[in-house]
């Protein structure tokens, strides 16, 4: 094993009706006052956003509320939320929504108390030093965010979607009420069962060193999300297999996985990365996509890996079965094979590969990768 | 899943060296004196107490150094030495050692700003409050305690074994270099790998409900345990298996097997507590002795779980084909299977029994378990 640190001080807490001791959480940090940032105004006529009002109520807790964070979060919507912070002197943001939302508040959190431009932090000229503290209640589960410290965000006129990293930017308290996710569509949580195999599979297929217990740990994960998966297409309402879901999410991106590695990279979110900013494709239907042609393109990099993925997730024996197989498991619970199925035109493989080679240089990638090679794998995805 | 809250704020710093460091990670607190509290002489022999005091004063963190916790820590040495951090009002304890270390050292942290006897906390009379930080080194993987908010002391005259916690008791840091731990002997190796499965095993078959994610980790864990076991009887000196079996350790007992899950008990825990308490057992080797005869006395109350048990670990079916499998394994790595070969006399029984009761009334477990039960759960360790 290789050296590591490990630190992850997020708290979760887990259940029903956790949302609404949200104003204790606040609380307890120290904070009297606070951003609740949202998406979508459902989340105001379902009640919940009214919950979390109560609650910060409660403990005299005083707050903004706003809206509008869309999916693949804009730059512009985090500079206005950063506007209101510094404006009512905000001590907290609250997110109420999937990892859109979360990963825009913890940008947020993070330019609060910096004088330059947010930025600056996704472009790496500075590096976050401060920031309020943040904390989630989760009405989706994919992205990992609500027990980490990583945010995403798209330019909106470069249309680079980078990300930050700061362990001040972990959610103090991230609330997983798996019924809060119930009526999550059946294309989104096939995107979010995707996007969890895309955190697991990066790691796994690229890392030239994997511990054999970070191995199991992931095809331990990976099970969960195809077992939990199947049993939500059929019944939505299943309590147990949509906290499993939720926490197998939450397991994907918390560090546990990459404790020990050498040598990983996240090659499928560097392609997809592109896809969703330049056309705003959901994340995890973009890597649907990308995930089996990079794995074609980059089987006998590590042949021997491919074929244990094979034999673990599917009892099938060689790489391409083994791809086959995921292949068909994509399109069982309702996600896109190709570009083209992705709303994707060939023609647009062009400008996605200048857009990737920005996010290869970026995460010191651009060794391993070419334009070229980006372009082979994006015409992998085009039947 | 059954709601639950996660925290675990220790910082986790694996690999060659990182003790080398540990005068910055006390230095971070913001404590600049300390208590280095360790076992035997061994580690001044070793140059390791050595370098952790070099560190230290690099930092200019004053320090007292106290010898002498032996296995099964006892409250005598941890009233010994809160007796020095108050004399020498030092404001941080660095545990060098093995789980007996950690677990003495979290007690020392609870009493040092305490005015009562620090055995209050353990006997239920009064709650931790206040604590100074603990930070670890890691001499021996086992307890898990270098990742969790527990520890374990023994009364010297009424030979109780009883356990504390709290989060404040979480070490700030813990050090696990797999190098300091490659003199470990092959018994104490074994005794340890017993330790984890019994951690595991407790969970596994006593909860009444355990998530299919929970039970998969579990065994992730303990195939772990298995592989790395016999990977260092054969090579002691294979870095890459003893940091694995560390860290599987740690997993073992860090919060996460647990999360979401209901009903479940420290079953082998409480009658094994007995033995080292009157007979000065390893630990690990108690549990070798008390698991199987257990899990014989246990298996009809889950019969769905044992079974998996047989499959998944073994590959075997039948609950009594996994169990014997099971002692197989202990035989093979060197652990005792009765008492006779743990040194405990049959004459013994009577006042194990007596003693294990005490732990059950503390740890409510004495709705499930009478003193005849405990006694038919020690017979079945005669031969």
């Amino acid at each position: 094993m290789r050296d590591f640190t490990f630190f992850n001080p997020t708290r979760i807490e887990f259940g029903k009706g956790k949302e609404n001791q949200i104003g204790q959480y606040v609380k307890e940090s120290g904070a009297e006052s606070a951003l609740i940032l949202y998406g979508s105004e459902r989340i105001r006529e379902s009640g919940l956003l009214g919950r979390i009002e109560a609650s910060l109520n409660e403990q005299g807790v005083t707050f903004e509320a706003l809206g509008g964070v869309v999916s693949n979060p804009k730059l512009s919507h985090v500079q206005k939320a950063i506007g209101l912070m510094k404006a009512k002197k905000l001590k907290a943001v609250v997110a109420v929504g999937g990892g859109s939302v979360l990963d825009s508040a913890k940008a947020i959190a993070a330019g609060t108390n910096y004088d330059g431009d947010v930025w600056d932090f996704f472009s790496g000229k500075a590096v976050v030093r401060d920031a309020v503290p943040v904390f989630a209640v989760m009405t989706l589960a994919a992205t990992g965010s609500e027990m980490n410290a990583y945010g995403v965000v798209t330019h909106d006129e470069t249309l680079e979607k980078f990300a930050i990293m700061s362990s001040m930017l972990n959610p103090r308290v991230s609330v997983i009420n798996p019924e809060l996710m119930a009526t999550v569509t059946k294309d989104y949580l096939a995107y979010s069962a995707v996007d969890i195999f895309a955190h697991c599979l990066d790691l796994y297929f690229s890392a030239s060193y994997l511990p054999e217990y970070n191995a199991a740990l992931i095809e331990t994960i990976l099970r969960t999300v195809m077992r939990t998966t199947a049993a939500l297409l059929k019944n939505p309402g299943d309590y147990d297999a949509r906290g499993e879901f939720a926490w197998a999410s939450t397991m994907a991106l918390n560090g546990l996985t990459f404790v020990g590695v050498e040598g990983n990279s996240y090659d499928t979110h560097m392609v997809e990365h592109a896809m969703s900013a330049l056309y705003n494709v959901p994340h995890g239907a973009g890597l649907a996509v990308v995930l089996p042609a990079w794995m074609t393109w980059y089987k006998n990099r590590r042949p021997e890996r491919f074929e244990r993925f094979a034999i673990q997730m599917f009892g099938v024996k060689g790489a391409d079965a083994g791809i086959e197989k995921f292949r068909s498991w994509i399109t069982s619970i309702g996600a896109p094979l190709t570009l083209a199925a992705a709303g994707i035109p060939e023609s647009g493989i062009d400008a996605l590969a200048d857009n990737a080679m920005g996010l290869a240089r970026m995460w010191g990638m651009d060794g391993a990768y070419t334009r070229d090679s980006i372009v082979e794998i994006l015409k992998l995805a085009v039947v």
